[in-house]
Formats: C-alpha cells, sequence, structure tokens
C-alpha cells in the first residue's frame, strides 16, 4: 500500500511574501510578518500546552494585536481584517503545483492538514488553485487539538483509511515534521529559505531544498508499495 | 495566609542583553539574539506538546545551531559555549534588587521557578547575587516538564506546602502567565518594553510597567490576608 501524502498548508504550499507589502505599510518593517507568524505559533503551541483551545483565525487576530502593542503601532479593524483576507488569498510557491501533478500522475493518494479552520483552508486552496489536487482538506479544527499535538495526524489517518504509518506529512516546518513523526506518520522535510530542523528531533527520511526535491524522493520511496 | 511571590529568571529578574555583543560578534546583527531565545521557547514548547522532554540548557544550545543554520553563520563550539557561560553570569534588570528587598521586608515568602535546570538556575541567581533572596531556586527540570505545562507550578506549590492558588508567579513572558494562570496560580505581570499580555489568556490581577510597579500592587493585594 502506498503512502497517502498530506501537505501543510500556510508556507509549505503556499507563499507567505505576499504578505509583505500589507505588513509594511501597517508596521513599518518588513520583518512585522514573521513576528506575527511567530507570535501566532507561539500563542498556538501555549493554548495546546494548557489545553485551552482557541481557533487559529482567532490565534492569527490576537497575535496581531500583541505584534502591534509590541511594535507600539495603531492597528484598525480594517488592518486586522485585510491580514485575515490576505491569508485567504495567497498564492502557491512556485514549485507546488507541477509537484503535486507529478505525484498526482504517479497515482498517489494527496491530501492537506493544517492549523487553518476548515473554511478558511478551503478558501486558501481554491483561491490558490490547487484544491481539485487534494481528496480531503483536513482542519485540526475539527479535533480542536493543534498541530504538533498527535491528534490532528491521527484524525487525518482515520479520515484517509489508513494507518497512521501510511501517511507520510509533508511541511516546512520543524515542529509539524516533529508532531508528525511524534504521531508516528512519516514526514518529509521543504528546506525552504529559512527553514531548519530541529536537531532534538530524528531527522525524516526525505529531505528536499524546495518541493521538486521532496517530490523526487517520495517518488523513489513511496511508489513501491 | 500571604502568598508566595514565585519569579520567572530569564529576562523577568535576569537582563539578557548583555549577551547582544555576543550575538552581534557571532551573527552580525543583534535581532539574533531575539530569533535564538524565540527558537528555544518554541522548540521548548514542541517538546512539551510531544512529552519529549529535553533539559533547557540543551535546548539552548541546539536552538543556537538552528538559528546559526537560518542565518547562514558558522558557528564554532567556542561560539556556542560563550552562549552557555553568558546566560549564566546575567545581571539582574536594574530594578528587581530594591523590588525584592521590599517584598522581603514585607515578610513575603520569595523563591525562583525557572526552566533552566538546577544547576544553571542556582549559577545565574548566584552570580547576579540575588540567591540570597529566595527560600527556594525550583527548576521544571525536576518534573521534566517545562512551564507552561502545569507540573512545575503545582512542584512549586507543592514544595512550598501551599495550596497552588497562595502562589503568585511573576514573569515578563505572556506565556508563564497563562501556564500559572491555567495551574490555578495567581500570576504579575511585568510589562517590560516589547512584552506584552495574549488577549486569549485571562488578564492578572497585577500587572507592571517596571518590577517597582508590580511590587507596589503585590504589597496591596498580598499582603493582607
Amino acid at each position: 500500500m502506498p503512502r497517502v501524502i498530506v501537505f501543510d498548508v500556510n508556507e509549505t504550499l503556499l507563499d507567505m511574501r505576499a504578505l509583505d507589502p500589507l505588513f509594511t505599510r501597517i508596521f513599518g518593517v518588513v520583518s512585522a510578518r514573521q513576528a506575527w507568524f511567530n507570535q501566532a505559533l507561539q500563542s498556538a503551541f501555549v493554548t495546546t500546552i494548557t489545553g485551552e483551545y482557541v481557533n487559529f483565525t482567532r490565534i492569527w487576530a490576537t497575535a496581531l494585536e500583541m505584534t502591534a502593542a509590541r511594535y507600539g503601532t495603531p492597528l484598525s479593524a480594517d488592518d486586522c481584517a485585510a491580514v485575515l483576507d490576505g491569508m485567504r488569498a495567497l498564492t502557491p510557491h512556485a514549485d507546488v503545483p507541477a509537484a503535486l501533478e507529478r505525484l498526482r500522475a504517479a497515482g498517489l493518494r494527496l491530501a492537506a492538514l493544517t492549523n487553518s479552520t476548515e473554511e478558511v483552508a478551503i478558501a486558501q486552496l481554491t483561491n490558490a488553485g490547487i484544491a481539485h489536487f487534494f481528496e480531503n482538506i483536513f482542519s485540526a479544527d475539527i479535533v480542536r487539538r493543534l498541530k504538533p499535538a498527535p491528534e490532528p495526524y491521527e484524525y487525518a489517518a482515520t479520515r484517509l483509511h489508513v494507518p497512521i504509518g501510511r501517511i507520510r506529512m509533508v511541511a516546512a516546518h520543524a515542529w509539524d515534521i516533529a508532531g508528525a513523526l511524534h504521531a508516528g506518520c512519516a514526514a518529509a522535510f521543504v528546506a525552504r529559505p529559512g527553514m531548519v530542523l530541529d536537531p532534538l528531533v530524528p531527522r525524516p527520511d526525505v529531505i528536499g531544498t524546495d518541493m521538486a526535491e521532496v517530490v523526487d524522493h517520495i517518488l523513489a520511496i513511496d511508489c513501491s508499495g
């Protein structure tokens, strides 16, 4: 049985640099975009540790408030709406459509698994023009536990009707790789610029500098049955 | 029964800006220091979520490797040792000694609770000249779960022989406030420059812009009872 290839969405498939002009306009510095996303991840991880579930759209919004407070920048409701709207309208990284096409052509099953809410995730992948590659688009919101907790990965395996070891999670984030491996999935790391693995976590058997290289490895390993 | 005042250590009591020249020498930019500390927190939170406990000294070291990989900067063993040594030799924020003195003079019991290992925490507070203020210096390492998980706060309460609601955790980090409140402690937030609360977490009843203001509030609230 070949593996089902499950993709993380934000930063792995979709290019968040499209938000840079918006963050530069609001905060005066482009680095605020990464500061905001880092804060969102930190808040998400803290809610996961304390068990106080909050959906990711709300985490994005409150992380934006925190970033504005940290920078001493006024933040209007329109600014916040512009960021949340912007998250729904990202384009895929340039290497993504052809990579998904090759995996599908090889007969592999593809799905997405994201911390975004289901409604947002479907809008994101549809607007990016790549929703049709995935037989399912799963949100961690359904199980009210965010990645890297094991529940979202286990949920995806259940819904895909495969043992969790037959899932391969593809992500550009060390924390998603950590969560997937811990839950029992295989993993594949896309080492996009600035993305590095965590030496505290076992290395996945697939690592590539871009999605094309990751797909080369996946086709070599996961198509055999 | 008055509350026992329990202090977070790094950034709350001790000023990490002393490491700025070191990070500037290694990475060429001072912002690498915050990037490193953020990565250490992220790695710590991920290990906590996946249940793969790792002590904080190792997290500091591997987060430094990740930061070096991200910046494309060579990192020698001497550089790594210099950072770890630097963490043991931080000075207190200027407002800290007098604040601790006032709390002690009011008869309050004081302790420290940190994610640093016990050996490092004792070295840190001793080198900073403030170890004598604390009847205990607790490390989350003893319970092999890092803040903001509930176990370290519960451990401190047990060792201090008070119900957890009689602990007030003082911290400059929103995530520590979140963990303390979730565990059942009271909390006090020190809004040092760049530090902001998370709107997703209930507001603590003590918030001050520096340690002196926090102590004013604590003396007004926690000495009665």
